[in-house]
């Protein structure tokens, strides 16, 4: 067989067929299923995959890999559609892997607090799952996303200050790779020395590397009691002084989320609130009754040292929610903030000492863009989102939009920080990778090579391989 | 220039040639000084370096990455020389890389909680140094290793079971990797979704991709208050599922470690101590006075439920080091309690619900052999020691010994763990990684042959590319 005489598209239609006849009526070619597997958050426009295949076995995507590996099609593994960077993009066509239906929870293992799962589980399923067992999976990127697409992204969001990431709290991975071999990257021992750390290389490789077939992960018991807390400050800068000082002490914050004015306003009039306009901390604290209590003591503590108002505390549900409400609705409080527009989020993080110089020039630059945006923030990484509110309708704004966020990144990284603290490169971050890391992302590009030599696996993203 | 054409042994002397006259005295070549950079603590014999070089800045070791990758020589990078599975002996000579004098800390970042040193720093000089800052770097392998060979075994220790490994403690690395080129893996931000994690493959690679010219650490608040307790129990069953209980209950123990009854013995008449001859935890609370006090209190409960006598506890630095005393002597106790012996301390790590069988079993295996041995461990995360006292005189001591260490490593992997929880592969452990993790260790294989083609970095360890 020679490929390199047969036109791409022939391939894809030999694949089709192939995978047609093999998997049946788990192989779907709509145009509307395909529009499905190809929407993004972002302002790139949807590159529609040629074909969706709804895995529900192992065997299914080693069918896929195999097919896809010998025609040297494009693979692009997708779990429920949420990350933000254009991750389930198919630039160069190819096969759509739907995870949906790989959502069997495995295993749980009480006593070693861990579990397996496929890769299609969401983490509110997996939760609901588990509560009986006294154990959770913590990590919360605010969307239901899949374990695999957490995974593939290196997922956190608001209690990774206290629980880590998904680079911290995934224990290994099974992949079938390019080559079609499926391998295990560790045993499930919570700690490991053997070899290259194959696990990390696999978690946020957004599935440029192989397919995942099944995640175990690290679970942590559910604490005897929450706290829940909101506290205005008069500036971002007073907000981050506290938000050091209160991580500085070692209170072991569970979240410490921070709104700018603009949001809380937006919050306001979406949830019908009515909280001071102002940079807000939004709170929690996990633990016993007196842990909680002098935690919460310490920060109030803290915010009066800094400026912030006397918090707001309850450790009843109906109340907690009421307390977090601007920041649970944040998203869909921007979107009704400025009818008619596109919403984009986009992510930085920054070391602390820089957070809110990060912001609050970020802000200065919204405002002479003549663009509306809020910001929220996991304040106690450093790591914040700007919600950009996009008339897309007025070139201008576009425009603009893109020169915020390439002011936003540069900055980001100028300050020691990161172009993307938590959503991945995907499509829209590749150029600030290059300026980030220079000569290591070639080194990425390396292991891309030796691993995939014929870039199947969602090809496009992270790194160019063309350049 | 035909390297293949020329012995070995003639590249060697070439390079020694070169580097003599770049580096004049930091160069040496004594028998005696290759014998110190070559010694192992284990029974693998001594492999002599042609050469060391005491490095004292980027600049050296660019100067011997750059010689020996012309002339395809090998390089062992050196810390402190205690690594336990023969990482700094070199099987097929070449220049060993003392870092020693790269000993700056070159930041330290109070807000940010983090701090940049140089490989040569040792742990102990750098919570010297970071006295008055209030934060302190927690990963403790016992010996006052090197930051870099830290890094490099991906080490942990005792209280990992509170603050993590290496691979969650570092941030980036600046590494001269084999082609000459120095990259930063990271910048200096929390978190990260930027691409591959660079970091984490170059954690735990055991010098085999480069030569790490800076490192840079997360730091953390030094507690407010530390308790410390003992507690016997009858068996290790029982001490095991008391550990289980106090972890699924969230008690955020800082240092959880268990001796067996042997060990208590040999530290009995070592450090002159009068402990119950019984299977003991050794235990470490970090907090606030109220948080101690409740964690304690839980503990004593737990520790109750499961057979345990009453725990002594105390926070005064004196009482605190009498009542670890134990702990911290294990290694000079053992040591001393079998006279003109070798100690060989070989590590496992299993899940967590196998932990007491898997001690237990490991047990018979000594006495079934007619060993000496005793056993401490993180009990935490599931990871132990088993200190072997061999009399090398003996070959049937000899020939037990690996046969036990044979039978420990296969055990682990039965039950889901690994062959080296903290010690890393180095020469001792291949043959079992081969058994743990089958074809990802091939994907391993791949990722040296890509960043190494010649095999220059610290060739022998890890895995043989020769097979």
């Amino acid at each position: 067989m020679s490929d390199s005489t047969i036109s791409k598209n022939n391939n894809i239609q030999t694949v089709i067929d192939i995978l047609a006849q093999q998997l049946g009526e788990k192989l779907k070619t709509g145009q509307s299923i395909r529009e499905q597997h190809s929407h993004t958050t972002t302002m790139i426009e949807p590159q529609l995959p040629d074909a969706v295949v709804f895995a529900d076995s192992d065997a299914d995507i080693q069918a896929v890999v195999d097919v896809c590996a010998r025609y040297k099609v494009p693979i692009i593994p997708f779990g429920v559609g949420t990350s933000l960077e254009g991750h389930v993009n198919a630039p160069e066509g190819g096969i759509s892997i739907d995870m949906g239906q790989m959502n069997q929870i495995l295993q749980v293992n009480p006593e070693d607090m861990d579990c397996v799962v496929q890769p299609g589980v969401t983490r509110e399923q997996l939760n609901e799952y588990l509560r009986d067992t006294g154990l959770f999976f913590p990590i919360d990127p605010g969307a239901n996303a899949t374990i695999g697409g957490m995974t593939a992204t290196r997922a956190s969001g608001t209690n990774a200050v206290r629980y880590g990431t998904m680079r911290e709290n995934v224990i290994s991975v099974n992949v079938i790779t390019p080559n079609g071999k499926e391998i295990k990257t560790a045993n499930r021992a919570r700690k490991s020395s053997a070899g290259y750390d194959l696990t990390r290389l696999f978690v946020g490789s957004e599935g440029t590397l192989g397919v995942y077939t099944s995640i175990t992960l690290k679970l942590h018991p559910i604490p005897q009691q929450i706290l829940s807390g909101v506290c205005p400050f008069p500036t971002v800068e007073a907000a981050s002084q506290a938000v050091i000082a209160t991580i500085q002490m070692g209170i072991p914050m569970a979240r410490i989320e921070l709104l700018d004015a603009m949001q809380i306003k937006a919050s306001n009039l979406y949830s019908k609130l009515d909280n001071a306009e102002q940079p807000t901390l939004f709170l929690e604290f996990h633990g016993s009754d007196e842990e909680i209590k002098s935690q919460a003591e310490l920060f109030t503590e803290i915010a009066e040292d800094f400026g912030g108002s006397e918090p707001q505390f309850s450790t009843v549900l109906e109340d907690r929610n009421k307390l977090w409400k601007a920041r649970h609705d944040a998203y869909w409080a921007a979107r009704s903030f400025r009818p008619n527009t596109k919403v984009i989020g986009t992510d930085a993080c920054v070391p602390i000492s820089r957070f809110s110089e990060c912001i609050t020039e970020s802000q200065k630059d919204i405002e002479e863009l003549g663009l509306v945006a809020t910001f929220v923030a996991h304040a106690g990484d450093g790591n914040f989102h700007t919600q950009l509110l996009i008339d897309t309708k007025s070139e201008t704004e576009v425009k603009n939009s893109a020169e915020y966020i390439s002011r936003l990144n540069k900055r980001a990284i100028a300050m020691e920080g990161t172009c993307t603290g938590e959503h991945g490169v995907g499509q829209g971050k590749q150029k600030y990778l290059e300026i980030e890391l220079g000569e290591s992302v070639e080194f990425m590009r390396m292991i891309k090579q030796t691993f995939d030599p014929d870039n199947i696996m969602n090809p496009g993203k992270i790194f160019s391989l063309t350049e």
